[in-house]
């Protein structure tokens, strides 16, 4: 019995998201359905959390347990012949047997992609949100420094979530301008439901000077969702990668 | 009456390609009936020329007269919201009432996109063109300058096309790399059917080492489609940008 981890990309517009649905049209139903056809097995397929319909993965993690004799490393040539192609194995490897996808992970890196232009772009459509007004990115860069650290980010959380606590710890988030293309990547122990997402909406109302910069630490503060800007779109979110010890 | 011209980005890939088809699943009907719709004329839309299916384009040009007394820069706006995701137009202006955007044109530029790593990418597909084996690129820079110059292209036409002369002049070929990603940028006065694809297929067989640096001279000189690497596939092409005086 051997522990394989697989990195995974995946272009999330035709699915589902991630978990397992009744339909199939959860990646991981597909990608349970691959592991079979290869090696017989219904594996328990662990990732290191979910991601919402629409939601992109460059780097998601998820590993099973396998009594077949594939190298490890050729796991990912060999699903990829099973897999359609917008879900691809980029990495197989064997690890640890007490290595799990989620219980091990220790920080995740989730970006979000905005396309700032008076006209949205055809060739970035369903992989990047189109922004019409000129963001300044200053501001938009002071706003972000604000969410660094261990606060309560319940301000940032969709409502009805229900978790046991609120409070997260965010280690880096940078703004990257590429042309015409913002990336906002955010780095953290762990994320609340929706939380890359509204922190994306707010820092994009301070771009544009719908919220003032100055307003931040109030509205983290205040842990009232309703302070917080509107849950951007899920098709400009890409799970960029898992970290582990 | 006033000439519109129109700059276009599009994602080819669920289009039969720029020209009109008796299904109306060219790009050329879909933004003709886009421009019915908002002016009630039926316009002969003048490309730059025609792209395969498949096949994209970030700065497409057409034109058109019309007598509709929308500004010229209002179009782009007006078009878009009757236009599919996947064709946007992102310039619209007023030209001479002689500019035709073929015959005006002075020079056109492409870009062939390839992904090259051991996997293929599941967000690029249908954008890039997958190769497996890592090119060297400095023998894909070398073969690329013999492209340079005023040639007769004869060996990089698919067969069977019909054309007065196969000679056209190539001003400028760029090969970049970003990360996995390489672009091979070709700009000329004119392109021979399938040319810059086939370009593409004979500097990727330099650079996986199946033709030699040494006989790109020879193959170019041969007037053999057989001598050259094959067509590469529609998604990695797109048509960058058309200039004019």
């Amino acid at each position: 019995m051997r522990n394989i981890k697989l990195t995974i990309e995946y272009d999330g517009t035709n699915y589902n998201g991630w978990q397992s649905q009744k339909n199939g049209a959860g990646i991981e139903d597909v990608i349970k359905e691959a592991i079979k056809s290869l090696t017989g097995e219904d594996v328990d397929l662990i990732a290191s959390g979910r991601t919402d319909a629409g939601v992109h993965a460059l780097g998601q993690v998820a590993n099973f347990i396998t009594n077949s004799s594939i190298p490890a490393d050729k796991f990912s040539f060999a699903l990829n012949t099973k897999l359609p192609e917008d879900i691809v194995i980029v990495k197989s490897e064997e690890v640890d047997k007490d290595f799990h996808a989620r219980f091990s992970a220790k920080s995740k890196t989730y970006r979000y992609l905005i396309y700032n232009d008076i006209h949205p772009s055809a060739l970035l459509r369903k992989r990047a949100y189109h922004v019409f007004y000129e963001l300044n990115l200053e501001n938009v860069r002071e706003a972000a420094s604000y969410f660094i650290g261990t606060h309560d980010f319940a301000a940032f959380m969709a409502k009805g979530s229900n978790v046991k606590t609120t409070v997260r710890t965010i280690t880096d988030i940078t703004i990257n301008k590429k042309e015409k293309l913002i990336e906002i990547e955010v780095t953290g122990n762990g994320f609340l439901y929706n939380m890359v997402r509204i922190i994306a909406g707010t820092l994009v109302d301070v771009g544009i000077g719908k919220i003032n910069v100055a307003d931040i630490k109030d509205i983290i503060e205040s842990r009232r969702r309703e302070k917080a800007g509107k849950t951007l779109p899920p098709w400009g979110l890409y799970l960029v990668k898992v970290d582990y010890d």
